[in-house]
């Protein structure tokens, strides 16, 4: 059992979400990574509240594993030890503004001058290119600006924010998969690339469905509630006792459906293709709700499940967590504190893999400078 | 100039969506990829709209740049043609319901067996373990059931879809990532791995910030409409002529906006710290609003953004497309026609990489089996 990263060090000098989570999956399949902190705070999220034991949980949920060294890079001692971590690693990854690396004299050009073999990652708000690379960005900046928030909510409604904040995740996973295939490129030719990923680019990436129509109908889509925009019945539906979703993809599924629910439909043509049930997308749902309000949530999901229909639940977090699948898959897994307690909930690797370990605790998540000690051994050593 | 996957073949067996975004984001990073379809009707997206000159805008958006060869796996002379690609290919990707490729003869290990170099790539709806193994999903049942929609709304009203099908590509995007992983690990050991990639868990992967409220709290988060749970000011505030966005995520920048606004409240103790700010939230999107309502939207994104302070619009999929930073980032490509004419736009690749090609254009998406000949001879060659 060998993680496929094993032996690939990542140098981290990101904060915050996009940088961390990029590296925080790197982690999991197996490299090692260490965080290059300013002196002081460190990384913001280390403040970001809910706390536990006077430690952020947010960070720990982040970061664990990774090992932490604050080094001021403006000064001369720092840096000839950044310089040594340079010389030594595999991948440096940033999401520092555009610029601020380049006037530390750690730009890409200087960097692959003097290490060839080096891979650079940055993720920034609008990327390294473009009028807008300089300005400062948020999530929700671009979750806005991208599109995203214009076609997520309800119809008649002000748009909402994606409750996840995948302005940042997105874009660090974009990030994670160029990194990735640079070291595979590397392979081969011995050089190292650069990497510009930009949270706005990252969520024009995800628009799929929308972009065609856009291109096609010349027609942006709006908000559509908890309905997919073209393909019906694809929507939450009510039962006695709440809202559960019910996805029927396609004629064969809608057939099932109608039989599942006793509902006499299926030769209906209002009814008889996606097309004409988008159509009558209204009607539909509430002769499907004549039939679902009659029952609990419950026995409609395993009336529907056994009827090979996808269904399903909508579960709050604290739900996600005693799923039977989630906890099947080990996706949730413990954080330990230094003394080896389980102190933090984290998300699982969610990327299985034959011969990988798939832990249910993770390493703690280290402290500022925690690991200063050990990683100058592993120079002196490298 | 090289993409770093040339020269990497990718058997392509999905359909719809996670894994041909899967495929396609390897494709944009120069591998060839080789679709694998049914004979008759092929991947379903072909079916569906919008369509433009008879065919399908949303497969064009997916699947451009990519080769068919229709084979059917229950006949014995495709079945031939099936193996000299496996043969030949570093990658298979498959999104079929666990089981129906070992039914087929063509399990992973089987397939491990006879070509070990082979990475094999699966992404289903609840992973290739677990007791929900084989149930359907789709995009919506994930989204519900793994928790985003739970935190996706407006507070005390039902919960809303995520507008982007972030269900299927997120655990496109986790596939990609374990996929090249396993092939930089195979240059040191000549052998494939299978990855794993379920879409539940994708979405427990991306939830963070609520996984650690919902595990130090006990109590899960909901959804809070256009904001940030943790963080004010961060959410949409009304101009005169509409909506906007400002995310001033720490103090400095809070100092900043007050200035901007001329809003004295920098001394004032409700609003003296993000915890305060949280508190007393909706008292302060009053009083920023009072400022706000006075002027347009772009009058206060061109003032805020001199002023250092992330802002911007909501826009929408049109407006998007002419974002001066996307246009500038290449981040809406043209899909070619056979007859070489652009026909459709798609996403560009957010990816972006030193020494890589990012075109303008992308080949036409396949037509089914319309590469036969072409990869017959590419065998015969190989």
């Amino acid at each position: 059992m060998t993680a496929p990263l094993t032996g690939y060090t990542i140098l981290d000098l990101t904060h915050v979400l996009a940088g961390p989570f990029c590296t925080m999956t790197l982690a999991d399949l197996g490299a090692d990574v260490i965080k290059v902190e300013q002196p002081g705070g460190g990384d913001d999220t280390r403040a970001f509240p809910p706390f536990k034991d006077g430690k952020s949980a947010y960070f720990a949920a982040i970061n664990h594993g990774k090992k932490s060294i604050a080094l001021d890079l403006k000064d001369d001692e720092d840096r000839l030890v950044f310089e040594r971590l340079l010389a030594n690693a595999d991948v440096i990854v940033e999401n520092y503004r555009p610029g601020v690396l380049d006037r530390l004299g750690y730009g890409w050009e200087i960097l692959h001058e003097a290490y060839p073999h080096l891979v650079y990652g940055a993720v920034s708000g609008f990327g390294h290119t473009g009028p807008d690379a300089k300005r400062p960005a948020y999530d929700m900046v671009v979750q806005a600006r991208g599109g995203v928030m214009s076609i997520t909510g309800e119809k008649d409604r002000d748009p909402v924010r994606v409750g996840a904040s995948i302005g940042d995740i997105v874009a660090g996973m974009f990030l994670a998969q160029g990194i990735l295939a640079a070291l595979l490129d590397r392979t081969r030719t011995g050089r190292g690339r650069k990497i510009d990923v930009s949270m706005l680019d990252s969520q024009l990436a995800i628009l799929e469905h929308a972009i065609a129509l856009t291109s096609v109908t010349g027609k942006a889509p709006g908000p559509s509630g908890a309905r997919h925009p073209s393909i019906t019945p694809f929507e939450t539906f009510h039962a006695s006792d709440g809202l559960f979703v019910i996805a029927a993809g396609n004629d064969r599924l809608f057939e099932k459906l109608c039989i599942a629910l006793n509902l006499p439909l299926a030769g209906d043509p209002r009814f008889a293709t996606n097309p004409a049930r988008c159509e009558n997308a209204r009607l539909l749902k509430r002769l499907i709700e004549a039939v679902t309000l009659d029952n609990t949530r419950a026995f409609w999901i395993e009336k529907l499940k056994a009827a090979g229909i996808p269904t399903g639940p909508i579960q709050s977090v604290d739900q996600v967590f005693k799923d039977p699948q989630i906890v099947a898959r080990n996706m949730l897994v413990d954080v330990l504190d230094r003394n080896g307690r389980a102190a933090y909930k984290a998300a699982g690797n969610p990327i299985k893999m034959t011969d990988m370990p798939d832990p249910t605790t993770r390493a703690p998540a280290p402290d500022l400078d925690g690991n200063r000690g050990e990683i100058l051994r592993w120079l002196d050593e490298g």
